[in-house]
C-alpha cells in the first residue's frame, strides 16, 4: 500500500462520493471515462513514487545554492521534472488546443496530490507554473498566450508569480515595483501588448530563479505612475505584467538576459527544495534592449497583462485557485504523514495493554496502534486529512462547475460556493493537517522527531501553508469581511442551500446515526449564522473583524463536520473501509465540532479582550 | 529590555505572588536574602545572555559530529559551561558542604531559566548532570557521592540518565540492559558499592557522548538476573548503577575507558546541540578492569545505587524534578519566542487599520502590533508562556516546602502537590508553548519561517517536549490513572483545598473581575472532580483511561487559569505590567478556559470512538 496516499479512498471520493464520472456527460470531457481518469491517476501515483519521493529527503538535507550567478540543485529534481512535463501533466486540465488533456479539475488535482504528497518541493516548480498559465489564459492576449503559455504546456519555461515585496507582504496596497511606459516609439503597439521597464523588488518569490527550464516568465505586479508621475495609492493602482528572464526575440528565440536578477535566496525550515527569492528588477546589472531592436537599457522589460489597474483583480481571479491549491498540499502532507504514522503504529511493538488485572508484564508487547492513546492520534489524523482532502476535492469539483456545467445559474452558484469555501479550504488543511503532522510525530515517539524518519520533515514543510498565499488572519478578514456579505450575501446563502440539501437527505434516511449528525450540524450552522448577524450589527467593522481568525475556525470546523456527513452519507457496505469512514465521521462529531461552541460564544460576546490591549501593556 | 525572559515578570512571580523571600526565615536559607536572590538572577542573566545565546544558531547549524572516537561540537559549548560552572551554578541549589549556594530551588530553576531561554541545547548538559547529581545524593552512599557527586558540581564530570532503550522507549518494563555481579572475591564489598558488569544498549541518551568533561557518571537502569539467571520482568526488575565513562582509580585519578562506546548520534528536527545518543554497554570495545586490580574483561562496570529492584522508584524520586524542568524549557522557549515576536510586531510596518471609513491607503502603515489579530496572537503567547512560568515556579516553591517546611504535614502537603500538579507542568507548556512558538512564527509571517529570524528554531526545539520524559500520553496515564487516585485521591483533596482557598479570597475581596474569574473556575473544578468519579466508576480501567490525553489537557487549562486567578490577585497598581497582567488573565478566562467544557462533556459521556476503532479500519 502506498504510504503517499489512499487510492482507496481517492476511488471513494472520486466516483462514490463526487460523482465525477458525470462529468463525462460535458461535452468539454466527452472523451474521458472512468478508465481515462484512472489511467491518470495510474501515471501520476507512479511518477510521484518513482520520480517525485525518492528525493524528498535528499531536498530538504540539499537546499539549492546560489554562487552568485546561477543556483544549483541536485539533478533529481529536473529529472523528476521533466518525467512530469514527458507524461503531459502540465497541460492536463487544457484545452488540447494547448496540447493538453481537457481532464477535469477535480480529477486534474486528484493527480496533482500524488506529486504534492510525494514531494512538495518539486511539486511546486510545476504548480507555480500552471497558475502562472491559468492567468495567462483568462487575461493574456493571444500574442502572450503564444509567447508565454504555449511554452509553460511542456515545460520548456517555467512561470512565477511575482506579488510580496520586502516592505509588502500582506498588504499588496504598498507595491512599490514601478511600471514605466517604455518611450521607444513602437512601445505601444509591440505585439506582445503594452511595452514597459520595471523597477523594484519582489519578496518571497517561489521558483524565482533556477535552471530547470530555459526561461521563467515572472508574472508582476507593479504600479504605472499616475499622471503626476507618482504611483496611485493602494491596490487600484496595481498592473499586471509579464516579464521573462530571457527576452523572447521577434522570431521567438530567445535572445538576451532581461533586468530581473536574483538578490538573494531565502533560507527556511522547510519547503526547502523549492527556490524561494528576492528578486530585483532593473537594478541595470543587465541592459536589455538589443535583441528586440531597442537602445540597451536598465529596467526588466515587461508586458502589460490585461488592462491597467486592474492587475490585483486579475490575480484574485486566480487566487481561489492557488489557495485551494495551498490547502490540497497541506491535506496531502498531512495524509502522507498520517500514513507514515499508521505504518509505524501497526509495527511498533511496545508496551501491553491493561486489562482487569492491570498488565501482564510476562506477556509480549503489542504494536502500538492498539493502545487507546495511538488510536486517538490515527484517527483524529484520519478524520482530519480525510476531511479536508475531501473539501479540496468538492472545491475542485465546483471549479469544473464554475466552468463547464451547462446551467448558467449553476455556474454561478459554483462561484459563489467556491468564494465562500476557499478561506475554508486554504487555511482549515494548513491548521489541523500540521496539527497531524505533528501528531504523526508523536505517534512515532522519539524516533519520529529525528531526520531517520519522514514525519518531521512533513511537519517542517507544512508549517509554511497558514503563512503563504494569503496568512491565517488574512483569510479570516476575507471570509468575514468579505465573503460572508459579498452581493447581500448570496455565496453564504448558496452554501447554506448546499447544506440543507444533504441535511435534508440524513433527515430523510433511515439511518438514526446520520440523522443525529444532522441534528448537531444544523444546531450549529443556525448558530453560526446568528453569530454572523450578530458581528455584523455591531456597526463598528474594527470590533466586527477583531476576533475573525476565530471565526474562520469556527467556521471550517462547522464546514467540515458538513464534508464528513456528506462522506459518512456517500459511503456503502461494511467492508472495513467504510467502517474506518464512519467511524472517522463518529470522531470528527464527537470530538472535534463541539469545540465550536465556546468559539461561537465568545464571538457572540463581542469580545474586546484583544482590541482592548494595548501596546505598551505587553 | 532582554528578549530572553521578562526580569520585571521574575520579579512579580518571586516576590509579589510566591513570597519567596519568606524562605530566607527557614534555617538552610538564612543567609540569605532578596539580595542574593537578585545576584544570582544578574548572574544568570548576563552569563546566559553573553556566553549561552549568542550561539545558539550556531549549534543548530553544526550539530555535533561523530569521528567513530570521538564528539566533536563548536567550541562555544564548551566556553559557555565553564563560565557556567565557575559561576558556581552547577552546585546553586546545593549544601554548603558541597560547595554550594543554598539558592532556593524556586530561584534555581528561575536562574536556570535564563539559560534554557538563551540556549536550550547548551543548557541541557549542566541541567542533566544536576538531576543525575540530585539523585545520587538522594540514593548513593557517601563514597559514591565524593566519587560521582562532588566532580559534578564543579563540571570536572557531567551525568546523563539512561532509561531508554531501541525496544523499550514508554515502556520501561521492558529494559533488558543486564547487570551480572562481578564474580571478583571484592565485588560485594567495593567501597563504591556492589560492583556489577553491564550488557546492553541505551537509546535517546542525551549527552551521552561529548568532550566537556573529563569524565560522563552514567546512570542506568538494568536488571539483575533472578535465580534463575534470567531477568525478572516488569519493573520489579530494574535497578539502578552509577557505570562512569572512565574508571576511577582506587587513588580518585581517572584511569581506563570503560566499557560504554558511543554507538551512534540521534539527528533531530531540534535540540540539535545537545547530543542524543545510542549507548552500548558491554559489547568489549573496551576490556576495563586493570585499573580496579581486576581481570581485564568485556562489560561495563557499574555500581549498584540504592537496593537491587529500586531502580525504578529511585528514578522516581527524581521524575518530578526533571518533569518540572522539561515543562520549564517548554515554557522559555515559548517566553523568549513571545518576546521575539513582540518585538518584531512592534518594528514591523505594514497595512493599516481599518476605519469607519474603510482604510486611507495614502497614510502609511501602521506597526503590526496594532492589528487586533496580531495582538491576539501575541496576547495567546503572553497568557500562555506567563501561564507556564507561573505553574513550573509555583511547583519549584513546592519543592521548597517538600524539602524544608518547618511543618511536617506542609512537607507531606507539597509533596502530594506536586505529585499531582507535575504531570500538568511538564505537558501543559509542552503543548501550549510551543503553540506560542508556532504563533511566533505567525506573528513574523515569511521572514518567521526564514532561518534569519530565531522563531523558528524555538519552534522546531520545543517539539521535542511532549515526546522526552515520558509522552504526552505518559503524562495523561499518570494524571488519570495514578496521581488523582493516589491515597484514596489525597492529591486531589489537597489541590482541591488549594484552590478553594484562592477561590475565597477571590470571593471575599472586592473585585468584580476576580469573583467572576473564581465563580467561572470553580464551575469547572465541580465539573472536574464530577467527571474524574465517573470516569473511574466505569469499573473498566481501560474504559476509564481511554482518553486520558484529553482529562490531562482540560485538567491543565483549569489548572492554569488557577494560576492566572492567582496572578491576578497578586498583581498591585495600575502600570502597564499590571494592567497586561489583568489583560492575560481577562484572555485566558474568555479564550482559553472554555474550551474545557466541551473536553469534560466528552469525557463524561465515556466516549468510546477511539477504543472502538478497529486496527483494520484505518
Amino acid at each position: 500500500m502506498s504510504l503517499l496516499l489512499s487510492r482507496r479512498d481517492l476511488s471513494f471520493m472520486l466516483y462514490d462520493w463526487l460523482a465525477v464520472e458525470s462529468l463525462c456527460e460535458r461535452p468539454r470531457y466527452a472523451d474521458h471515462s472512468r478508465e481515462t481518469f484512472e489511467a491518470a491517476l495510474d501515471t501520476s501515483e507512479a511518477i510521484a513514487t518513482d520520480k517525485f519521493a525518492p528525493h524528498n529527503r535528499k531536498s530538504d538535507l540539499n537546499e539549492p545554492t546560489f554562487d552568485g550567478e546561477r543556483v544549483h540543485m541536485i539533478p533529481e529534481v529536473g529529472e523528476a521534472l521533466r518525467a512530469f512535463c514527458d507524461a503531459g501533466l502540465m497541460a492536463a486540465a487544457q484545452d488540447y488546443d494547448l496540447g493538453g488533456m481537457q481532464l477535469p479539475t477535480v480529477v486534474d488535482k486528484a493527480c496533482m496530490a500524488w506529486f504534492m504528497a510525494a514531494n512538495i518541493g518539486t511539486a511546486a516548480y510545476p504548480f507555480l507554473s500552471i497558475g502562472n498559465a491559468n492567468l495567462l489564459l483568462a487575461h493574456g492576449t493571444p500574442a502572450q498566450i503564444d509567447a508565454f503559455v504555449r511554452p509553460q504546456m511542456t515545460g520548456q519555461f517555467l512561470g512565477t508569480m511575482c506579488l510580496s515585496e520586502p516592505q509588502a507582504g500582506s498588504s499588496l496596497s504598498d507595491v512599490a515595483t514601478r511600471a514605466v511606459p517604455d518611450a521607444a516609439p513602437d512601445a505601444a503597439g509591440d505585439p506582445l501588448g503594452p511595452r514597459y521597464r520595471l523597477f523594484g523588488n519582489k519578496m518571497w518569490i517561489s521558483a524565482g530563479e533556477h535552471e530547470l527550464s530555459e526561461n521563467i516568465v515572472h508574472l508582476v505586479l507593479a504600479k504605472i505612475p499616475g499622471p503626476d508621475g507618482k504611483p496611485v495609492p493602494g491596490v487600484k493602482g496595481l498592473s499586471l505584467f509579464a516579464v521573462p528572464k530571457r527576452i523572447i526575440k521577434r522570431d521567438g528565440t530567445l535572445g538576451e538576459r532581461n533586468d530581473v536578477v536574483l538578490a538573494g535566496l531565502n533560507h527556511k525550515m522547510g519547503y526547502r527544495g523549492t527556490t524561494n527569492t528576492l528578486l530585483n528588477f532593473g537594478e541595470g546589472r543587465h541592459r536589455p534592449g538589443a535583441d528586440l531592436g531597442l537602445d540597451p537599457a536598465a529596467g526588466a522589460i515587461g508586458w502589460l497583462v490585461g488592462q491597467p489597474g486592474q492587475g490585483l483583480a486579475a490575480m484574485f481571479h486566480m487566487m481561489n485557485e492557488a489557495r485551494i491549491g495551498v490547502g490540497l498540499g497541506a491535506t496531502v502532507l498531512g495524509y502522507t504523514g498520517y500514513l507514515h504514522a499508521l505504518e509505524y503504529a501497526r509495527n511498533r511493538p511496545q508496551g501491553r495493554l491493561m486489562g482487569p488485572a492491570g498488565k501482564n508484564a510476562a506477556a509480549p508487547q503489542v504494536p502500538i496502534v492498539r493502545h487507546p492513546d495511538v488510536r486517538r492520534m490515527l484517527l483524529a489524523q484520519k478524520a482530519y486529512v480525510e476531511g479536508a482532502l475531501g473539501l479540496n476535492l468538492y472545491c475542485a469539483r465546483l471549479v469544473d462547475d464554475q466552468h463547464t456545467h451547462p446551467d448558467e445559474a449553476a455556474r454561478a452558484e459554483a462561484e459563489l460556493l467556491l468564494d465562500i469555501l476557499t478561506p475554508i479550504a486554504k487555511s482549515w488543511p494548513s491548521q489541523w493537517c500540521l496539527h497531524a503532522n505533528s501528531l504523526a510525530i508523536q505517534v512515532h515517539g522519539g524516533y519520529g522527531y529525528t531526520r531517520d524518519y519522514p514525519v518531521e520533515q512533513f511537519y517542517r514543510d507544512n508549517r509554511l501553508n497558514p503563512i503563504h498565499e494569503g496568512t491565517h488572519g488574512i483569510q479570516g478578514l476575507d471570509l468575514l469581511g468579505r465573503k460572508v456579505v459579498m452581493q447581500n450575501g448570496a455565496a453564504l446563502a448558496a452554501l447554506e442551500a448546499r447544506l440543507r440539501r444533504d441535511l435534508g437527505r440524513a433527515q430523510a434516511g433511515e439511518d438514526a446515526e446520520l440523522q443525529g449528525y444532522a441534528l448537531q450540524l444544523d444546531t450549529r450552522w443556525r448558530r453560526l449564522l446568528a453569530v454572523t448577524r450578530e458581528l455584523w450589527d455591531s456597526g463598528d467593522p474594527l470590533l466586527t473583524l477583531a476576533n475573525a481568525s476565530v471565526y474562520l475556525e469556527a467556521f471550517g470546523h462547522v464546514v467540515l463536520a458538513w464534508v464528513w456527513l456528506q462522506q459518512a452519507m456517500a459511503v456503502k457496505g461494511d467492508d472495513d473501509f467504510a467502517q474506518g469512514k464512519r467511524q472517522a465521521c463518529r470522531y470528527f462529531f464527537a470530538w472535534e465540532l463541539p469545540s465550536v461552541d465556546p468559539q461561537l460564544d465568545l464571538l457572540a460576546s463581542l469580545d474586546t479582550t484583544t482590541l482592548d490591549m494595548q501596546e505598551g501593556w505587553f
